[in-house]
């Protein structure tokens, strides 16, 4: 962790903290290509209800993925939410955890792979506990150390949940109408 | 809105769709960095209380910057939670909505606007009722319409206050270990 | 609304406002014992899906409901939660709201009711608009106004609703290892 | 756990279930009178900020506490919800949970007293881990086992936390004026 962020020639512009955010996401995830591309081929060959959790600004970024993988006809289940119903045999827990350490969805993830889940981890630390529960881990190693806590994790996250939503619209033939059908009319 | 999305010769291939997806963003982005660099001055410059309120995935990526926004030292209300106080005289309300229309955060900004408080849109249709009630609006022209439903637009947002947050933590001169020290240890 | 609560002579002993609270609601509810007995029966002849939708702490007594109705085997949304479908011709909302007027949950009983959804409401105000727009209206005439704000509309409506869970459990002879069967095992 | 919930003979009707209800959260809160005053007095005296944590319908009813208590001038906090800090030394976590053994509760309650916060459980089984690792403890004795899952504990649960409030808005001479005013004016 850096005592003195940001270095005290960097300029406050906020338009080039965006370019400079985005080409370090775009770097991220060019190394982490083939696991999304398994994490997304294991989505659109599966059935299962899919369960997400993660704390903080990881589960908010599941949130938006939930929300949308409804949107393309999946059973999404947010474990926390008022009628989540239970994880069992056949289903699959999706988790993102920069750390792989974060109590909570770590025992969630333990939980789910007793009762014969299938878990799947998005995260950065390849050694974590959390990596070694997972039957299907998607490693992001992070191209730049310039930015403070979890941004670029859950920005890189975001955007390879985002390319992997458009991949299974593609996939499954999922039209917008089809989306905004199941958009929805009480917000 | 488009019956047969996506076109019959794409790839579904999601690292394709991210470059695709960051090179919408930027263009977007670079389009609007006038009114993203006005609300980073005007956050910056501010010490009043900011609540934020948002439908689905808009309020969603909003969630992600209170949060953040929260660790550099404002006090940050998310619309709904359990002790929401009052909005008020002095206070701040950040919408995130692309069509501007969407109900419950219309009759927020409205609300706010009536009681004294400052109204921030984020959005993408300029003549909406909400870029009519609110103070400073900051718009994005979507520079793609190949994305589903809100896709870019929401991830734009996400993106621009990411940009945000990293400039206001050099303006303000908060450094990793005082957000570390602002992040929940109950999770 | 008071300026002087509570009188000046009055204990600040808990039990004894329980068990004032506890007369209170028993009065409250028995006032209502047609009204209760409707909306029971109506639920226990339904397979609609039934959203529940309330502000405040009427919303937070709806999680309770929704959460033990999912228990007993019926399809439950919570509106705003992440992975909320939209409302359809043959679902049910249940709206809780003292004083029928609250922005949100009537937009949502205007907007469930033009799509042809059955709308419920638990009310005090029995000439509300949202009222009007109900299909079914539990009335809860209140017996006592020596409690704050909606403490005995609120408590009340708990209890009504919890007393439909346990006669909707009999008539659907649904038992209590099939209720633990449907709760959470992520938590 | 029962097999056969209810007993043949029951009738389904709510209001009955209501009265037996209402009679045995009577006949649970009078054996925990004095835990419950000394709760009562230990918030009553207090001016520490209280979070609050529990799962399920433990956790809603301790919303519903959370929002009254924000009304009645407290600093209070939802753990899990977006902008929660971090909980240190002089700070008050209630957890309320009947088991005493749920995953996340525990390890919130573990950690808030390592960094030197009070704990304050509400429980029914005095022998949990919960009930270790708490300064002080709210035992409900359940008077009836005849209410399916958690059914008898969370009710009563509820109205406890409604008696104390009631209780504290004497005690502070907090007016139902001074409530409205820190009630939301955004639903």
């Amino acid at each position: 962790m850096k005592n003195h962020y940001p270095p005290i020639h960097s300029t406050p512009n906020p338009s080039d903290n965006i370019t400079s955010l985005l080409g370090s996401i775009s770097d991220t995830l060019n190394q982490s290509r083939y696991d999304i591309t398994k994490l997304c081929a294991y989505l659109a060959a599966s059935s299962s209800r899919v369960f997400v959790v993660g704390a903080g600004r990881s589960g908010i970024v599941l949130c938006a993925f939930a929300n949308r993988l409804m949107h393309l006809g999946f059973t999404v289940v947010v474990v926390g939410e008022t009628t989540s119903p239970p994880i069992t045999t056949g289903d699959t827990l999706l988790v993102v955890s920069a750390s792989g350490r974060t109590a909570f969805p770590l025992t969630c993830a333990r939980k789910a792979r007793d009762v014969g889940a299938t878990v799947i981890a998005v995260l950065s630390d390849k050694s974590s506990p959390l990596a070694e529960v997972s039957h299907l881990v998607v490693s992001l190693d992070l191209a730049s150390h310039e930015y403070p806590l979890g941004t670029l994790f859950e920005t890189s996250a975001f955007l390879a949940l985002e390319g992997i939503l458009l991949s299974l619209a593609q996939t499954r033939g999922v039209c917008e109408i089809d989306m905004a059908r199941r958009h929805t009319n009480l917000e």
